[in-house]
């Protein structure tokens, strides 16, 4: 195959437009001319890059970047770079110049695809995009600015606010509730049916339940691919506003989740649990279902929940303990062979033999 | 945004109706009328709720609902409802209540959408609805009543049977068998390539196995969203009549799944596998290729199971064991700081010094 | 429903040409002609079967198969098949009869469907199939040969190789390339954001960074059913020529996976882990972020890999250990009852008591 990739984004702004645009303060020239956007260790003398960890502080005083982004406290820390720009949030001063970058590129055109499949009685905001292939059914409501991508299933009597971004192959089943500003990335399914199933004691049959709740995702929250949300049996699923999920994450119906929290991929949360806000879940941890967990926990990667959590815990492992105890007890199990020796010696002293040996 | 959360269902029956369509025995007032279904908590004078699970009845007893679906030990039980449906199974009775408002629902008019690409060599039954931008390739049988949503795609020489609903976004490949009455929730992929590749041994290079099976997916299976079910390499993958699969599954090339199994969500299952019938897998549990698992057994969730497993066993665990033995062993290693400190206090009674110390 | 399962794959050769085509040596006669190709267990008097795992070698000196493909030192074991075909990889001699039945299933006629939407600007190669309802966006190019089934959606200035095939309902967003014979399973995401937000100190409100990389998916790489593939947020993530990914795997942004990597089903890996060559990671695995793990590295399956990794390591475990290690103390953990005993014995006999008793 022919590499195509490029190194770093076209920025072509000067150091001070820089300054301006992330509210920071420049020491070194104003006029210096930066071209291209890129990592710490890629940057060149024409290059912007940025300290977005501290942990990377050496590999900022030894880029070659002709412009840094940088916390106060590097002002004056010696370093090649001779134009600094001091900001308090490095990372979020990358973002804003990503998202100016991201500006300039070509948006989708207002107006509906004449291949897409808009039901009549379906209703449009001003500005709306709608792709080809898409299909908005009946009584759907689409608010104003969104850009539907093609491809995207937008089911009856769905509400959609302002300013969303639905990408190819997400499908939205009937009558769920999607916020402002939400962003769905490609094949996400929201309002699929939760997993409710009835056991006839005497056939041992699995007998449906109708699951006709549905889910309500409120404003500022983006799903990441492939993750699937189920709508409630009776009643809603709900994400709180500015939630973000990550990629194949699975949420049961009736899932309440708080606002603002991170669910890292592969989370697993079963039905009728309800989480605070703030609170952040590792990859692929799982919850059982019909717990509560308070505001701000954060539970570790590959963790297991399986009892309710009071606020602001730290937790981990499988079934999850508190941090500290998790870690300690893992430190232990590293050490069972010494103390399955020990045990053994002090019996060899003491003279007790096993009853099979 | 706007919330726009309804509480509860409409019902608009009366009491004396929903006792005959559950096949109850109404103590109270059968000309009263029930406007919404909704839950416990939240259910008022007009409503109807039920207690799903024993350990809900204190719930039950302190709910406002107007009717309740009970079992009949709470037929004389204290509590505020005057209008009591005793039922043997109120969950089912709850479900089939859901049926009736299910049924009220517009359904999809049958017919092949103008906007779907329908191969001339494909057979539907009678009253089979296809959505817009679905494909149905050549030599597809499709059976009578099917619901065959928009964004559908059916692969050359599938066949499915009668009654069958088929979200967006589903993909059934060529060649894969689909029984009655089963439901693909949105995001399903039937037929898949499996996992299966020959290392050359000389270059470390990865050939492909050509994938030459399909998937048979029997009677009354439901498979919900993003689940992925892998062809054969040779002959079939099969799914027994009844079972039920949550969202984010995989299930590899071979398997053999039994007949009313409950797979729960992310659940993992590698090639070969055979597992019996009402087999219980918990989220995120995961099963090494080749292995056998009998009749009726049950693994709590996050377990892994690296070996075969005799019919009607309960495991836990990584890797599973008995789940009485599984807890055991968890609690035991929660007491490992005792455990380690009793050994040094022993040590230094004794006089033993380790080498190192 | 009525079962349509075939028993195995019509081959219709001769012994005498299909030791020709595995290049194999035939110890029997050559004009035997051979039926169907099936498994060990159901191969009957005119089927062609093979010894793919020596595990299985009773079973092939059991099979009523008339002709088997065998390693060389199976030539005189006894057996009931007079027809042997010797070759050193029987398992890959296999494939190569499924690579020459699957040769003659019938193939996409090149061309656009008409019911496909393809941009005027987009560069189609000779011999491109394009499914109906696929979606090619402005600048995109596509390679000759490739084969792209319906419903498919290709990104603005997404650049394919040659001879690729790309199943229905997989999304490539913008400005992500991918090599030559590359085969992309139902429900592939390649491209979606990133998960990369800046949490505003003040507010808790989780701010997105813009994520403005793209995806390289290098030659000969399969990347199977729903797996996602998320886009950098600065440069690329890539998948390394010939590696193999599974179902519902997570790749974050900016991970570098290298060469000929066998990545298992429902695996996990964070943001900006580079995983060496030929490394194998077995289904349900997860990587924290930002870990390198060295060529030739194996993974057990549902292991969690905390740290970086150093080449040719096998790993097990959650936290990971090296494998031996990690069953050592899996055995310990399963007798730390007995060990429990042990140390109430000798405290007993030592006259030690609990503080607490």
């Amino acid at each position: 195959m022919t590499q195509t990739l490029s190194r770093g984004l076209a920025v072509n702004m000067t150091a001070g437009e820089l300054a301006a645009l992330v509210g920071g303060t420049l020491r070194g020239d104003a006029a210096f001319k930066v071209e291209t956007l890129t990592t710490l260790e890629e940057a060149g003398p024409r290059d912007l890059s940025f300290l977005g960890n501290p942990k990377y502080a050496q590999a900022a005083m030894a880029s070659k970047a002709g412009v840094l982004l940088l916390p106060p406290m590097a002002a004056g820390a010696p370093g090649l770079c001779q134009n600094r720009i001091l900001v308090e949030d490095p990372q979020w001063a990358y973002a804003q110049v990503l998202i100016a970058i991201e500006a300039r590129k070509p948006k989708a055109a207002a107006g509906v695809s004449p291949k897409a499949a808009v039901d009549a009685s379906a209703q449009l905001g001003s500005g709306v995009s709608v792709g080809a292939f898409t299909v908005i059914e009946a009584g759907a409501r689409v608010g104003e600015g969104c850009e539907i991508y093609p491809q995207v299933y937008i089911g009856r009597d769905v509400v959609i606010g302002k300013g969303c971004k639905i990408y190819p192959g997400v499908v939205i089943r009937e009558n769920c509730v999607i916020g402002d500003r939400v962003i769905l990335q490609p094949g996400v399914v929201i309002g699929g049916d939760g997993y409710g199933f009835s056991p006839d004691k005497k056939t041992g049959q699995l007998r449906k339940i109708p699951q006709l709740g549905n889910v309500v995702v409120c404003d500022d929250v983006e799903i990441q691919s492939n993750t699937c949300i189920d709508r409630g049996a009776l009643g809603a699923t709900t994400i709180g506003a500015g939630t973000k999920i990550d990629n194949l994450v699975q949420i049961g119906h009736n899932v309440q989740v708080g606002r603002n929290c991170l669910l890292v991929s592969q989370v697993g949360i079963a039905g009728s649990c309800v989480l605070g806000d703030h609170v952040v879940l590792g990859g692929q941890v799982g919850l059982a279902g019909h717990l509560k967990v308070g505001d701000l926990v954060q539970v570790g990667a590959q963790s297991g929940l399986m009892a309710d959590v009071e606020p602001k815990k730290v937790l981990f492992g499988s079934p999850a303990r508190p941090h500290r105890e998790a870690f300690k007890l893992q430190a232990l199990y590293g050490r069972l062979p010494e103390l399955f020796d020990s045990v053994k010696q002090i019996k060899k002293k003491l003279g007790i033999t096993d009853p099979e040996a």
